[in-house]
């Protein structure tokens, strides 16, 4: 039985459509509760309307809510007790496995951070993309949280991503990169080649393969691409627009001429096919790593099947062994970096 | 008449791909010339078979040739007197307008900046990338020169990459902005914050929008997008493996089954289209911005089209006011510069 702890009013779509999207959820996958959080004269009749969602559900009325343009700094001071604070608040508390928002992404994760605090060990949390590719996704982070790394920071996220593909993709072994670019004697920064060292020598339970290019996060070579929240953030965004312009030239290519729409009748279902594998609403949903608690972020325009693979994704997370994962890689290399220290006590 | 320098001796597909390149060229463009390096012996019979480039161009034996996989410091020392150092050679000494060459990008960038020096008030050159879009083409830059910019290298590569889109774009008044990121709070290091002060202050007569994320870049909204060679290499790498991975989504779609495959038959010509757009040859070249003198760097598994499309490119720049727009600009800053420090030094 897993508890998902949902903000119902986080989305531009309303309500309505965080409610339809977690009876799809439920529709799909058995043993799924929820505990839903948003103010209760909304709700109530919404849910009512849907008797399979309430009957797996707990209405949790809840008056405030952080706005998509609240500031992070606004939303920590201004947004406790609001629908986002709340859901977090279930997961701190043990009410709940995972909570899930589709509210302004710096909100939540200054709050989760706040609420739920980074796991011993881990410097700074980061937030995981999962990337589409032909079969099977990259898991890809930081895409956003953190503008630079430390090489500890990146060493860090490599665990916590090869738990979250593990779980996510169930993916028995998934083959860990560094993302950097490829010209000759440029080869990284220091703190990349730093990191690369750490992982080697501190996480040899990871499957490592070394550096990747952005050429290379879609092709299935590896499974978790590492990098800074600032490289992650404008790799994510160059792809989604490069996405979008690819389909640009599809539709204009189908629409040009008469001929070139019946054309396009003709190819409707491999059309349907395409657009459908580039729909992003498939691959929804962020996840917070390095906190002690699960944290799941919906795009805020997402649909009811936008939110429902969200909700999936986290109850992929919440039933998966995650956690223990992540731990034991930490206390490894926890164990690894406090022998290197005797080493270096030793010798000097 | 436009004088081209290049180098027959650098790309994957042979010398023969780079003539036929050239003779496609001179089909599309007149007023073109060629001086052409490389080993007389077996350069001499294929210009031989194409007389109408044969009328056209001067041979210059050279028999050194740089490796793709030499390493810059290697070239550099080793290099001098190679087909890619005699063609920079000729831009140097005035005996042509612009080099081209196919060869290994850290190499010919190492050995330009050695022979043709950065222009005074530039600090260090980049590396502009011509990003497809539905029309026209967005100049982004650096794509892979820099590890690292300082936000004096931004300002002036604004500038660069400015004058660079109006010379190859035909765009009067090109829209400038700095690659960011978009969370609240988060958005951008310090040193791009510091670059937007620097253009907004020094370089009115540019058309500088502010910032723009990863998914702007091939919108239309903008027509240079300004960062630095770490981020600009990821970005681009990224962007050519999403078009390769929808292609592939696309290829997928209509090769699953015989009805699938019935249908790309009647939606042949839009295919074709899409693969046309899609084609990495029709955007070849990126183009090395800050030096004394116009380097160009064709793909180096570009065939004929892609070399003649870098080709036409450095005739494109070769036939503008590129350099004197880039020496105004730089003049206008420097000037900026000059009395803001005699404002300071009046205030102290």
């Amino acid at each position: 039985m897993t508890r998902i702890a949902f903000d119902a009013m986080g989305g531009d779509r309303g309500p309505g459509a965080a409610l339809d999207g977690a009876e799809a959820a439920l529709a799909t996958r058995k043993g799924l509760s929820f505990t839903i959080f948003g103010p209760e004269p909304t709700l109530s009749p919404l849910l009512k309307a849907r008797p399979r969602l309430e009957a797996a559900s707990d209405l949790s009325h809840v008056d405030k809510i952080v706005r998509m343009d609240d500031k992070p700094s606004q939303a920590v001071r201004r947004g406790r007790g609001s629908s986002m604070w709340a859901a977090l608040e279930a997961v701190a508390e043990g009410r709940a496995t995972v909570a899930v928002s589709s509210g302004n992404t710096g909100a939540l994760m200054a709050m989760a951070t706040l609420r739920l605090r980074t796991m011993a060990d881990v410097d700074r949390p980061a937030i995981a993309a999962f990337w589409p590719r032909l079969e099977g996704r990259t898991v890809v982070l930081d895409v956003g949280a953190n503008l630079e790394a430390t090489p500890k920071m990146l060493a860090d996220w490599a665990i916590l991503g090869e738990a979250c593909a593990r779980a996510v993709s169930g993916t028995a072994r998934p083959k860990v990169a560094l993302l950097n670019i490829g010209q000759e004697e440029l080869k990284g920064h220091d703190e990349i080649r730093q990191a690369a060292d750490m992982i080697r020598a501190a996480a040899p339970d990871i499957d490592f393969i070394g550096f990747v290019e952005g050429g290379d996060i879609a092709t299935g070579m590896v499974d978790v691409v590492v990098t800074d929240g600032f490289t992650g953030n404008v790799a994510l965004k160059t792809a989604e627009g490069t996405a979008r312009l690819v389909g640009g030239f599809v539709r204009a290519a189908f629409t040009r001429s008469i001929g070139r729409k019946l054309a396009a009748l003709v190819a409707r279902p491999a059309l349907a096919d395409i657009k459908r594998r580039m729909d992003p609403s498939g691959v929804n949903g962020g996840v917070f790593l390095g906190l002690n608690g699960l944290v799941v972020k919906s795009h805020g325009g997402a649909d009811a099947k936008g939110f429902a693979s969200a909700l999936l994704m986290a109850a992929d997370l919440a039933e998966s062994r995650f956690t223990e994962d992540i731990l034991r890689n930490l206390a490894a290399m926890r164990g690894e970096a406090a022998s290197s220290d005797a080493d270096e006590a030793r010798a000097s």
